[in-house]
């Protein structure tokens, strides 16, 4: 007879870690009646699934596109890369200061395990994006919330606490189109957060995967346009293609050596297929700049049904955000409805969305916030869920 | 003026971990006048370049091949992930008992990361697969060296040290094919091993990249066959293309989900794309029989060209391993011959191969030891490799 297994022991620290309440809604929201307005999923009808073919044709003419490769990333890759962030940046950027990723939320992590040891102090936006939260819990770090308003991170909040004695390892921002919250960080606040983490010797983690999709065509000018102590974190996943698992972080070298060390032990180098596919379409710059161009005006035009459907279905028991980029709009519920209650009859509707409360990263309780992605579907599906939306709260 | 920026201050763990000797020899090796017996590269000719074209060509026909998806990976891979695996164990394997991972070592880490905490004690075989002792030193584990002989893990020796005391979290052994010595875990030291496993509560973590490359056709029965506190790390790379950066775990359910929800904060999931080409290549199994029947045949014939021209060369000078599957031959030099300081001779001379000093994992030094890999090139290219190796050797 077997010896009946005991129960298996985990880290400790895993208990530390929320699961992501969006991953797991994305079971739920599969369901063919559901549209779910809940993950961050760019619009299948505008990833270039042709253009990706062939790409991996021609890639796949060369045997280097099948086999390992260095585990900074393919050298072609990291100049188009290292291009594109030096007209961002408006510094030079070397292909050397490149460490390509699978995807930014690798890079996130990998400079997390660069930076942290236990028990040291962060600080993150509230609410805020839970893939950061996820990390920096994993790492076991002290986790405090900042809040955000209408321009941003309230960089005058930092300012005070830094003066007050806190000493954060790393600052965590989605500067640009803020997941969740939609806002962007205004220029002067930019600016200031540069200058105090070379006072305070912080690193600014700048979190930037929707940069490039600015409804105006004009990205914002990068927190590290301002000083050295920044890492941008970048991605190939909302301008080309999510399967693609092509992230990419810039920062400063001691950063960029040791993440590409525990590289070496977490994945030992990302797909040589894919990044070879990436810097096809990234440098192919005709092709690239209208696709985004493309995808930027599907996406105002859907921000902008998705809020007229919000307005008209429920005019001021609503506050939202006004999207100007990104995927996500924000809705406060003016007559506290609690939006965790809401969400299985949204889903008895066939509508999802993410309730407030999974962004939650203090004190302040989100039960009556709901974050709504406008970009996977076409305006006159969105109307329709907006309108199964109101049909749940008014039941 | 800028204010100068002071050193960046890193994670206290990094400097515990071990850059890996092998990666950073990619660079040195790159170089096109040099054979390279330093990697564990599959042989460029082998890799079926022109079936993963067909492959993608077919899943670019499908959105979900460039979208986000499910963290714990693609449902028709872990399918047939779980039928081969079913095959191997002898017992049922559930999709749902499969974990997708960015190649093994993912699967490593985030067992790692799953299972320890700092200090927690583990077990590794010596010398050690160093991917594994990297992310022991990155997961702050207290790394404790068990020795091998040609039958493998001397599982009775881990038996004594349980029998005194010690209280491993995990053991981890590359059972078939070991990187880097080539031996073999007998049969009754697999069930010795699973039987340990239960009486004393670790994980034995059963890294298996090469079973399937036995030369004679007949995969190693799993540990796994023997008890239910393993946990199975099997990969796409040595059987199709390291490109896709596929691998899997199979192991305890506690185990998976933890892994799951760790995956989550680490990459979100692996590129849909290609785990739809490695799903059509496993599930089309007349194509990967034949195909592994061909690589096997012909690693069988390197091995086989390798192995005799080192005798030839070396003759007495070398203890070699004979290799049975795998990739690599172990050499040891009888007559003290220090391979670090070797290697840059050799490399001079257009040969690469990595000194036994990058597999130490205890006391033991390895210093007149050296890994050759067979698998990268037709057997002519191998003879002049060890032609070269002699040379610098008796220089």
């Amino acid at each position: 007879m077997r010896t009946p297994v005991t129960p298996f022991p985990l880290s400790r620290r895993l208990s530390e870690v929320r699961g992501s309440a969006i991953r797991d809604l994305l079971t739920l929201t599969a369901r063919a009646d559901v549209l779910s307005l809940a993950g961050g999923l760019p619009a299948a009808d505008q990833l270039p699934r042709e253009r990706i073919a062939e790409a991996a044709a021609r890639a796949l003419t060369d045997s280097a596109s099948v086999q390992y490769s260095e585990t900074a990333g393919v050298a072609g890759l990291r100049a188009v890369i290292a291009d594109h962030e030096t007209g961002r940046i408006g510094r030079p950027v070397a292909p050397t200061d490149v460490v390509v990723t699978s995807g930014s939320q690798q890079a996130l992590d990998l400079v997390a395990r660069a930076v942290l040891d236990p028990g040291d102090p962060v600080a993150v936006e509230d609410p805020v994006y839970v893939g950061a939260l996820q990390v920096f819990q994993a790492s076991g770090a002290q986790v405090h919330a900042l809040p955000l308003d209408d321009d941003g991170l309230r960089v005058d909040v930092l300012a005070e606490r830094l003066a007050q004695g806190f000493r954060p390892r790393l600052v965590h921002t989605v500067a640009s189109f803020h997941n969740p919250r939609g806002v962007t960080m205004a220029p002067g606040r930019r600016r200031a957060l540069a200058e105090l983490a070379d006072r305070y010797g912080f690193l600014v983690v700048e979190d930037d995967p929707y940069g490039l999709l600015a409804f105006d065509g004009v990205p914002p000018q990068p927190i590290a346009a301002h000083g050295e102590r920044i890492v941008r974190l970048g991605s190939a996943s909302k301008v080309i293609a999510p399967a693609l698992r092509v992230g990419w972080l810039v920062g400063p070298p001691e950063l960029t050596a040791a993440v590409e060390r525990l590289k070496q032990c977490t994945d030992l180098c990302s797909s040589s297929l894919t990044q070879a596919i990436t810097a096809e379409l990234l440098s192919d710059t005709a092709w690239f700049d209208g696709h985004v161009g493309g995808v930027r005006a599907e996406n105002r035009r859907r921000a902008h049904a998705l809020t007229t459907a919000v307005d008209t279905r429920f005019g001021d028991a609503v506050v939202r955000s006004t999207p100007t980029g990104g995927m996500f709009v924000w809705l406060e519920f003016a007559d506290g409805t609690d939006t965790t209650a809401l969400l299985p009859k949204a889903l008895g509707q066939g509508v999802g969305f993410v309730p407030g409360s999974a962004f939650e990263a203090g004190d302040t309780a989100r039960t009556s916030a709901a974050r709504l992605c406008f970009a996977t579907y076409p305006g006159d599906l969105l109307e329709i869920a907006v309108d199964r939306l109101a049909t749940a709260w008014r039941a």
